[in-house]
């Protein structure tokens, strides 16, 4: 629960870094609940969220305006208006009973280093956007906000529904977007230099290496499945060990196999789900239904755990009799920050004087993971304070961190602009550094 | 599904199995639904195969009467009127979807065995009965018609309802019995001189030896328990191994160890419930609740499994940073068929030219472990045709072994009989000899 302040901020740094916590109060209490921290997307409490934020922008100097998707944007133009844009953001929906920093610290954030930048002061545009809809509580529509700025918007999504029926497209309405004017959110390519986000970081590695701040090398591949070991239910009493084909001891010695596979492969597989049927006490199980979620920095390394785990389980199943079966459930590939962002995040950590920093890898997912798709994307994660317990309202930041932070994101924007100022900007932008080499 | 009959059984015997397997026919079409067999305590179905199994045993010579607590009981008398009984019998009730020998077989190769008898020709009386609730599918009152036989009547059963809300005191009522004088179907001490069963066997032991019939050892000594491991939900993404106190991962050493202790044993250990809460596929599981089933042939083995398991369990979660609870929920102490029955039994099948028996522990329990608190207890398991399956319309007896299991279970009256008459009659039937030292 301790964290230690590793360097001492600037003085403005200090101050906008206890403005940024006690806007992370204010924020943290728009809640439909009053006993607990929950805004979902389009809900009335997104709007009076969208509101506060967009009065921070405002405050800060940006042009703001809503996309088609409910995302809240603030511009502030470079040294001609019209140039492409350094994105900075992160989201401010919720998980039910979330912490006060996941997504809104990003967002505060980013607010505060555009209020440092002068109008027509960089070589490109700075913008700030507050994605609408990344948890996907809602509607189980996750990254529906950075989806529709990438171009990435899926149709399907319009008939999903919240637990009152309420569709996402009659939703749209009722916040007073045009389901049919969704596409207009999307940005043109070219449009955006990059996205840098800034993220509370959802594991406990800085605290327990004691320093503020992390460069994101690359957000988790994942691979969901859907497991069933198959054998014959039979009486407890009347089935001797030599006649079983019990399908739980199977099952079993594939929950530990998994963990065994994940540990010595650095992929994070966990089984979540699981339960053995028919579920009398006195009958052997002949069906076990179980979940694998696997996550790791690339996916050659989660795949080639899946095929290490799918041998373990066919092996088992042999020995046992059993039938395995495996369904995919879903899949996203991984997301490496672009090489010339992650120096400049580093750059700019080591401008504001904090110590080297850790280079961690998201086991969770972001909208940084979508923006990929029309901008190279960089990030930068700042020290749960609390064991790195995330979407629960335990979920702390140190004030020290975010001054640290501020002044890392700040002297990385002003590094970009360096690099701007010494190299081609058109060439910076380019198709070819939108997808670097480490992107698969 | 094949089955060999290994003996040829006398002529007489041969007619009888043919009946045998008629009846079971005849009975088996008894029941409250019409695709398959389910025939429960107290309901009209139960009237209607009391009213036949009564006409049969009336045929048979023997005068029927219907007890306190719905057993139906044939009795002819020995030498003398009055004489302490040899009692034989299974019970009539069902599972659902039930098989039609588990319990029937036995209550008809009774009948053959005293219509085999004249009056007067035994040392003893010889009585057949016919329990109402042995497998207690309707109340919940496992046992029940033998425990009103034994004197072990439970006074909450009274209170217990069926699925439609009637309790069993209503009906009994209805039944046209008085739940006020079920007292009066206990037996004396010393009425009996002895309970033999006779019961398909519910496991493959003879089907793999190619045996006709066992004798009975012992009736497993069970307890059951309800497990839990707890650890600490966490997020699959966040929470990296070194933080987990992953509750599933530590259930499934448990399982894989539960399995291995009753290899090693001797004793049946299953887990047949099992679920990993609180169930997300992104979430590490921080509650584990599973259930353990343990069956030995002596509760010493049992017991001696039991403290195994649970030193294993606390090593496990020791070792996870995980909290292990136990609690049990149903315990029933091996009951060890008398030593001179077992002999008697044996002499029987040698007498009848089968082979020699298997000696079998029952892994089910039976009317004759409760029987046991008011008279010794002897028990004939003769092979299931079909893999030992149990509680199923799957179980099968081939008429050939039904044949020779009547010639053994004759025999061994006979065998008693001789023992009676070469020996003291109150002796035979003392206190001493109705607990023999290895019952314990």
């Amino acid at each position: 629960m301790t964290t230690t302040a590793t360097t001492t901020a600037t003085g403005r740094a200090a101050t906008a870094a206890a403005r940024v916590m006690a806007r992370a109060d204010e924020l943290g209490a728009i809640s439909a609940r009053p006993d607990a921290l929950e805004r979902t997307h389009l809900t009335p409490e997104h709007r009076r969220a969208a509101d506060l934020v967009g009065a921070w922008m405002g405050e800060a100097g940006l042009a703001v305006h809503e996309d088609a998707a409910g995302n809240l944007c603030g511009r502030l133009e470079g040294a001609r208006p019209g140039l492409p844009a350094v994105l900075l953001g992160s989201h401010v929906d919720t998980v039910p009973d979330a912490g006060r920093y996941d997504g809104m610290l990003g967002v505060l954030l980013a607010i505060e280093v555009a209020r440092g930048v002068r109008p027509g002061e960089l070589p490109f545009a700075l913008e700030v956007v507050a994605f609408s809809d990344e948890e996907g509580t809602r509607f189980g529509s996750a990254l529906s906000g950075s989806r529709a700025l990438a171009g990435s918007w899926v149709e399907d999504w319009w008939g999903f529904t919240d637990s009152d029926g309420v569709t996402m497209a009659d939703a749209f309405a009722a916040y007073g977007l045009d389901p049919s004017r969704v596409g207009e959110a999307a940005r043109e390519p070219g449009s955006l230099v990059a996205y840098l986000e800034a993220h509370i970081e959802q594991g406990p590695f800085l605290e327990e290496a004691d320093l503020p701040l992390a460069v994101v090398s690359s957000i988790a591949g994942a691979r969901r499945f859907a497991l069933t070991m198959t054998g014959r239910a039979g009486h407890a009493g009347g089935t001797p060990y030599e006649r079983r084909r019990d399908a739980l001891v199977g099952a079993a010695e594939l929950v530990v196999e998994v963990e065994r596979i994940g540990r010595s492969s650095g992929v994070v597989a966990t089984v979540g789900r699981l339960q053995a049927f028919p579920g009398g006490v006195n009958v052997v199980p002949g069906v076990v239904e179980l979940s694998l979620d696997l996550r790791a920095a690339d996916d050659a390394a989660r795949d080639a755990a899946w095929v290490r785990i799918e041998a373990a389980a066919e092996r088992i199943a042999a020995a046992r009799s059993l039938r395995f079966g495996a369904t995919e459930t879903y899949r996203a590939d991984a997301v490496a920050c672009a090489p010339w962002l992650r120096d400049a995040v580093r750059a700019g950590i080591d401008a504001a004087g904090a110590p080297e920093p850790l280079a961690l890898w998201s086991r969770a997912g972001h909208d940084a993971m979508v923006v990929a798709g029309v901008a190279p994307v960089g990030m930068l994660f700042v020290r749960n304070g609390n064991g790195g317990v995330s979407h629960s309202p335990d979920e702390i930041v140190a004030e020290a961190d975010v001054a640290v932070a501020l002044d890392a994101f700040a002297a990385t924007v002003a590094e970009l602009a360096h690099r701007f100022e010494s190299d081609d900007a058109a060439r910076v932008a380019s198709d070819e550094d939108r997808t670097p080499e480490d992107r698969t």
